[in-house]
């Protein structure tokens, strides 16, 4: 595998940077978390919440100036034309230089070295353990509010399906019975929608609708035949926009009885794209804490991307297109493209010839939810061809 | 049909809710106006708007701790760790529950039951008479700013063509000559601009560059011929971010003389999306207003998605998969999905086949766009199979 | 050709306006600027920022109430229903009218005669010069921070290769050896990534994952064999979402060898997109400084979309269809469309048979980034068919 050599070499922050450099670093790690915490911040909020940074980073370090400075670059983003000049005015006036880049390096650095060493976390989206009662499989989710780590050290709360974000993957065979039941342990009520699949309008999972609520320490039986395969999705329908970017959510999966019409793989990958409390997460986590996806040359991947976030999500792969082959469970005309755009409540599928070697950078190019001043963040990983 | 039962059973608010309660329904009732009203408040910004409410809620009422919690969970969405703590800290304090989470049901039904009552409106986007004149057919549109109700009670200012958000849907058949003189009641000068029509250049609506800009009190006339089928759009195009967004849009449909390209349906269903100064819209109304669609079983549903807003919206029909069929008026290799991603000034076309009797919800899946704390709000309506 | 004979025709403003209008005017001319340069503002943001200039526009009036009134609309956005009736008290108070809309169309028609004009300014973008050596194509690239006019009088700071924005444009044969020499002239690490193209994975440009970080006053060298042809793109892959934004960015277009399968054109347009500190621009420009397109009736034009920047641009051409060929450099099936959604990260080829004559607008479809009450700015430009 070509990967860079000087990954294995500790690099060592610039003795100039000294004492206001060690506020710098403490202040970084504030604010990267803070971003990946805040994900709807627009560049113009971000803008004036990382002013606030600066300002601790001011009153913690040494030169106040010219780490203060270094923080702001995020400041010139939206149209602040002058602050370049009053920043390099405040530069000559204590002599410093314009921008610590060296510190910028060097969070950079240790955020790609935390993800490569992959860091031991509890991962979401595993598959589900059924129990077969009398021909029907099922499944028991119960849904809870935990302490949910994001990054390493960033704990957030979240809601999940048996304490994992995603919620464990369901995968059941076209044509089982399936029953799902759901107890409720939040402390606001809610319901499970099973986003794709075309089952009884009873068990469609919309409150007051096609169910009452289950309220907190209720539990509500599903019960369905899983009839169109596809990767589809399961979350709650109440109180949607913040149960469900808080976590309560997962992949559903139906696999077809006849394959013939799908393209063959060797390999399949489910990444779910989300934003909101818990920050911009590709299956519950943020860079570094993100799962790195390893494949061995040759390999014909199967990615199923699904999109819970409020925000669409342009997911860039380096070094070899995907083929598109379906959305939302339907195969349409394949096509290849390299940055492949997926909205709220959609799923693609896509196949990766892995022909390339290398570690691969594979990230939402919203540049803004995988990139800051500190270095990476948020919805961020690499494909790695061995 | 099946539909929930408990939908017809009055629910009462829990005793326990007590005086505390009513103020914050009082404030609910505020928030979700708020929330209709501001819909490109982003998450951090809404964040900071609820974050008012539950001081209202506060000053009304009696156990303002719990209240308050209870209103602040929107306050939990964009990375304020803090603050559950904090919260929870109140509520122990109080020894009061962390969440009014009957309150938030209690609401939450309530709209769905006006929806369901579907409220006598007076609703935009019915089909406009015309009147020949030597054989061509001509729309009198008056420009104008009124008052519009968005959802019951909801009085927003607008801007009208002949007093109805959307304007009345103008519909003729390919190779018709078509007139529509425009007066323009406003305080400021407009032009209308007919998007995706294949129209001389005189007659395209761009103030300054094809024509000059129609004044207060002045009229314009428009005349061509009408070549190119399909869904199209009329709508301002002078200071349109403001113009568009507050109301003066419509359908411009050109049916095709030969329809033997394209594939057939019983029933159609027009349907305009709009973010802005009326909130998230479809057809000019906001969820509980808006208007429910009601087919029988075995109906072929042609329905014409256009965006007339600032934003995506990814809309999502639950219970069976729409096949878009075609974009901007000009017919696609047919795919299936069940979530299809419209952007500001596209017009997609999609045929259901409503094989699957209920109530099937039908909303943006930007689930911020459709849902909050207190219910469902804006982008949601239902498709209705009997 | 069709072109509103009134652009000729100088307007003054109406006398009535006084000099209350006088003051508007300057404040307008801020206003538009701030716009431009604040792409990211939400309109709820707008609304605060514009709510300001108001208030300058108030100090500098003579009648203050009247024109603050005429300089509010925008307030009206995002769900103030009362405002509008506070602003008709004022109105009413003063006996004036409601909005300055002579000032508000004459700001609309100066920065369409300056567009129609074509101003004279460094643009970006053009084919680059290569030296040969040992039968490879060198280039030199130098990324240093510079001042760059984005419209007439607006400067900005920005990041530039060879002192342009966008970079100029690589373009080399399918099959070619490339060496691109990197120099960093930034107070910042920088990278460059060949986004779409498929290389060594040490010639990726992900600084800690393919190689260092290239520090200010080091060079790089880039070679690599071009191998799949399409519109792809090079820029930063650090500090990315500031570096990219600020103009770290050009086109890298890989002819094919053979073009047997490609479809014909006879004139071709790159259009990059971008939005960020230099505002809402294309190819580095805001209206009134973007390059209008002339051809000639009859021309099948291929326009090659590229979005370096944050957000979709759903871009929508007036007058006639595009269609859609490929993306990221790989042909899909073709379909028609007059509003083609381009996410961050995406590269659209599209072909426009130019049959109808006049000058097309060209725009950005999200509105609010294209038009405000001052007239046009940022993502528009015009088809001119000749």
């Amino acid at each position: 595998m070509a990967k860079y050599a000087g990954l294995s070499r500790r690099r060592f922050l610039a003795g100039a940077v000294g004492a206001g450099g060690l506020g710098v670093l403490v202040a970084c790690g504030n604010q990267v978390g803070q971003m990946q915490n805040a994900p709807y911040a627009t560049n113009a909020e971000r803008n004036a919440g990382s002013g606030t940074v600066p300002a601790a980073v001011q009153a913690s370090a040494a030169t106040p100036a010219a780490s203060g400075t270094a923080m702001t670059g995020m400041n010139d983003m939206p149209g602040t034309t002058t602050a370049p000049a009053s920043a390099s005015t405040a530069a000559n006036a204590t002599a410093t230089p314009a921008k610590d880049w060296q510190a910028m390096s060097q969070m950079h650095e240790a955020g790609v070295k935390t993800f490569l060493a992959q860091p031991q976390t509890l991962r979401g989206g595993q598959r589900m353990e059924y129990t077969m009662q009398d021909g029907v499989k099922v499944f028991n989710l119960t849904a809870k509010p935990m302490q949910w780590e994001v990054t390493p050290g960033q704990i957030v709360e979240a809601y999940a399906y048996n304490g994992v974000v995603p919620g464990p993957q369901i995968r059941v065979m076209e044509g089982d019975s399936v029953r799902v039941i759901l107890k409720n342990e939040l402390d606001e009520a809610t319901a499970i929608h099973y986003h794709g699949l075309v089952i009884p309008n009873a068990m469609d999972g919309v409150p007051f609708i096609t169910q009452p609520p289950v309220n907190p320490g209720e539990s509500f039986t599903y019960e369905f035949t899983a009839r169109n395969p596809g990767s589809h999705m399961y979350h709650s329908h109440m109180n949607s926009a913040l149960q469900v970017t808080k976590g309560l959510l997962g992949a559903f999966i139906i696999e077809p009885k006849d394959r013939s019409a799908y393209p063959a793989f060797d390999q399949e990958y489910t990444m779910i794209l989300n934003d909101g409390p818990l920050g911009f997460t590709l299956n519950g986590k943020g860079f570094p804490s993100t799962e790195a996806v390893t494949v061995k040359q040759g390999t014909r991947l199967l990615i199923r991307y699904m999109n819970e976030g409020l925000m669409i999500h342009p997911m860039h792969l380096h070094g070899m297109p995907m083929t598109i082959i379906g959305q939302d469970g339907y195969l349409n005309t394949p096509y290849k493209c390299d940055t492949v755009n997926i909205a709220p409540g959609q799923r693609i599928e896509a196949i990766v010839e892995c022909t390339e070697v290398g570690a691969w950078a594979w990230h939402c190019h919203i540049l803004s939810h995988a990139e800051g001043e500190m270095g990476m963040f948020g919805m961020v990983t690499a494909l790695i061809v061995q």
